[in-house]
């Protein structure tokens, strides 16, 4: 009998998602799979939202942001209940194999269902890039580059006005995006959950940068350390220099994906589908020293994805 | 003796003012003219910061946001000190015409200086379009292009999630920016201080569109209408539909110019030249009916420009 | 009875044709009719290829470049059986009026149908402007701002390696687009087809410009001028310089709609069913001096909608 | 004394070549080196063109593309006189580093002047990631994003006129744009130089794929395989589909570095000072595995960075 995968999308968006989606449904029929897709998640799940995908249902979409199956986060899937109903659609829909695209919420809820006995794949999909186990999880990319191009348009304003603008960016707990993308901008400072936050030491760098002839500055803060509007007044109390504040918010979550990200999403997906076909199952499909590996969940979770303190610090160097 | 002409940059900038800086420049250098850039606006007047500008320091600039002649909100030129440092400083210089770029401010301060003796010339600069006299300000058709690829952006999260997506745009008290942003990319509700706020409909128009199969909703907000997040969290408590809201801030002020923002920058600071050529001064370059005229300041502030509310009502049929 | 409109796309597809079908089909079923889109052009029409459209049919389309009824040149078209076939098509499926959005060859289509008792509309839509009886036609902005951005990557190659970038611009027989787009990005030169072709004072140009310290050069070339390596060929021969030719090509076709055209486009498809509603039909719906009209098919072909010459000057004057 | 670092960009621009100065000066500075800026690469150094650099000299530069030090292709250096006379140049200026900027060609140039004994370091900086040594080459990242944007503009006339187009686009002799970029926007087909070129094969597969529905087609054409137009002839010839061609050309050089592209040039040119500081010179800064290393030359120019035969496979299947 031909054997069933299923694959959803499940927290927030991330551009990729629909490149993972078309690697798993065109790989998977390539193998001689059945591929259904799941509508909005954990939540599709448990509605039994599962149509049979086709070569032709996937085209067009790779170069699209969101998902095509939509996202949610299910609050239903963590009560016994919607669990249970959960794995009650995916048995009376015979799935074999779950593919999982989604961050660490979603991962934990495929350990749960691989604990229940089903079998279970995530490949990593957030902006955040803060997920464990992985050096890089898929919209990352586009978000850095989203942020990039903000930032240029924001610091047009700023050289204008010689102000200092201050970017907050998104990130959850995590300052990834603020470390990766304020290196790329070359930005006076940036501010990230990891790291003591000194507003003082900032405010003399600008001042200092300021008498060398440096008349403007960007500052990028992620969304964990503290609000952008709220760094600018002690900025301006403290430099008397004139601020101006952008929250860059769900613009960061979408576009046209990078090539990167594109490049990533197809690879991981089919990586997914080799797993698959070794029946090497209850696996993160993770970036590892430029690799894609297969990783266990509870190795994965073990492991911390944190920021590479050195970037942060060449990042202050190269801002003189 | 030759004549000598000034320009300036004032209030915050727009993309396309580089252009008309290389226009006025270049044409006026055509001309015969001397032309001097001044720094900062009517700061830089007060402080006699005029540099004599040749072809070549308007090459390369053309391609970029903000100004290369800085900006500034001055508020020593509204003190009687500091306007007549200004005149003075004028006067010291020999300037024969200032022409300035920027918007309602900038054009008030040169009809005080006009009625001081100064001969000015105003082109209108700002992303808002909300000046007296014209149906153009340059920087607008930038802002909206800015506003339209963000709107892109954030469509992929609110169709993925199923959400209302509420973006808050800039416009101060006009709603130019939101009304042609809005039916440039189909957006469902459109939210004006020109029209009387009713949320209610809004609501009900949601309800209705969603009954009909439309899962997501993009309204744009004036920033004059009132807070994004204020809109949100009466639609979520009337519809119980997800809400999320960005507010574009700064970046619709920055990014390079859009062709039709050079292109009328463009003719606009020749336009500025052609009017000094024929001693035609103390006029509004302005747009009206596809073509550039010149308009005395009296007459320009007497008219109004505002919204057209047949296009506001069509984004309504359009979007159902 | 209900009334019905059926709407198609003919001829070089352009970004806003999709906001002008979804004003078609939009407006017009908020007006009382039946909304018919045809596939492929006047092919379509032939073959029967109609399909009742709804709101929801034009949902999630106008941010998209291309045409979502597709297009074609038909040759079946231009026979007589063909014709016959066509007229035969529109009456067995009772439409009323056809809007037909295209270029000048879609609008003498029209206009054969109208000969032959068919209510038609035609709404202008190409990149390349050159329709008679309109100085907009839909798609032209985005083309410009396609050619922008072109030429600012373009620019940075040239700046690096002090060379003269030689870009060839679609338009066919007319300049409109390198015209325009070469005043917006500043280019050196810019080589129309409306204007005799002086390579020589090209080349002195150029030179002059090197010797006052300007390093490297861009010149726009119309496609109706010369092949763009025939005129990097002639000026790497007078000047030595070393030039390197992109030929844009077709990405100057494609790309997401600008608010501009997006805007003019769903005024215009709206401006087409207002027309309609008033039988004011065989209408070209043109733009003139910042306004929509209507112009019978056979005055608008006897304007002729060429350059604006003294816009070709001030490119000039600005270049120096 | 003061020790002293130069620093050159050589061969074809590539965006990130900016952020790549921008580190090796300011990270130089910040270890107490003085370093020079050499114009026009090899040639510049022949001319003895060197210029102090400060940390204001790199301010603003990098978010732009193509290289503030211009580069060139030197044929005097070749000559053993312009050798002879650049070791000189360096001699004359105390030149106790340089580092050099650029692809393969630029690294044998610093490995002869290795050879006579001055220390070099190169950072590798070139659009087609075909360097020994390396996996990753600077600019790479941004000319993968230029042609998946191009390719997303001409798949709306592909898809809208129901033709196969053809992009040609750069790589001198090797497949990596090529393969890659195709892999990211889903190409039906990507011809590689790598790989036997089978005209029939592509037919076959396109006439399959137009069987089942898919109506378009993109195909990739890596320069280093033949014409884009002599491959659209044959596809014509074979298929009866209508075809179009575009050839990429300069725009893949050009435009605003990616974050990726900016991130690891940052990267690289700190970690060419960390080298230099540890005098371990005659390096090649690579990129293996996700981490920065250091490569002698001879052991650089062994190994061949081919395309990883993997992905092309993968392309395949993800295009059924």
């Amino acid at each position: 009998m031909v054997k069933r995968i299923a694959v959803l999308t499940s927290g927030g968006d991330a551009p990729g998602m629909n490149a993972v989606i078309r690697a798993v449904v065109r790989k998977g029929i390539h193998h001689g799979f059945e591929v259904f897709g799941v509508q909005r998640g954990y939540e599709g799940v448990i509605q039994g939202d599962f149509h049979l995908m086709t070569d032709h249902s996937v085209g067009g979409i790779i170069q699209h942001g969101g998902t095509v199956l939509k996202t949610a986060r299910s609050e239903a899937f963590k009560t016994e209940e919607g669990f249970a109903a959960a794995l009650q659609q995916l048995k009376a829909h015979y799935i074999d194999y779950l593919v999982v695209i989604g961050g660490d919420g979603s991962m934990a809820g495929a350990a749960k269902l691989t604990e229940a006995g089903i079998a279970t794949i995530v490949v990593p999909g957030t902006i955040d890039n803060d997920m464990a186990g992985t050096e890089y999880t898929i919209g990352f990319d586009t978000a850095l580059n989203t942020v990039l191009e903000a930032v240029n348009k924001i610091r047009d304003t700023a050289a204008s006005h010689e102000r200092v603008a201050i970017v907050e960016v998104m990130g959850r707990s995590a300052g990834h995006i603020a470390l990766m993308a304020g290196l790329a901008c070359g930005a006076e400072a940036i501010l990230l959950p990891e790291e003591p936050l000194d507003i003082g030491t900032v405010c003399e760098r600008l001042i200092k940068s300021h008498s060398r002839g440096k008349l403007y500055s960007i500052i990028l803060v992620a969304e964990g350390v503290a609000k952008g509007f709220d760094i600018a007044g002690e900025i301006s109390a403290k430099t008397k220099f004139e601020t101006h504040v952008t929250v860059l918010g769900y613009i960061q979550r979408g576009g046209n994906p990078t090539a990167t990200d594109n490049i990533i999403a197809s690879r991981m997906g089919a990586a997914a589908v080799d797993n698959i076909l070794q029946d090497n199952v209850n696996q993160l499909i993770a970036w590892q020293q430029g690799q894609i590996v297969a990783l266990p969940y509870d190795a994965a979770v073990k492991t911390k994805h944190g920021i590479d303190l050195s970037i942060y610090e060449l990042a202050g160097i190269l801002a003189r």
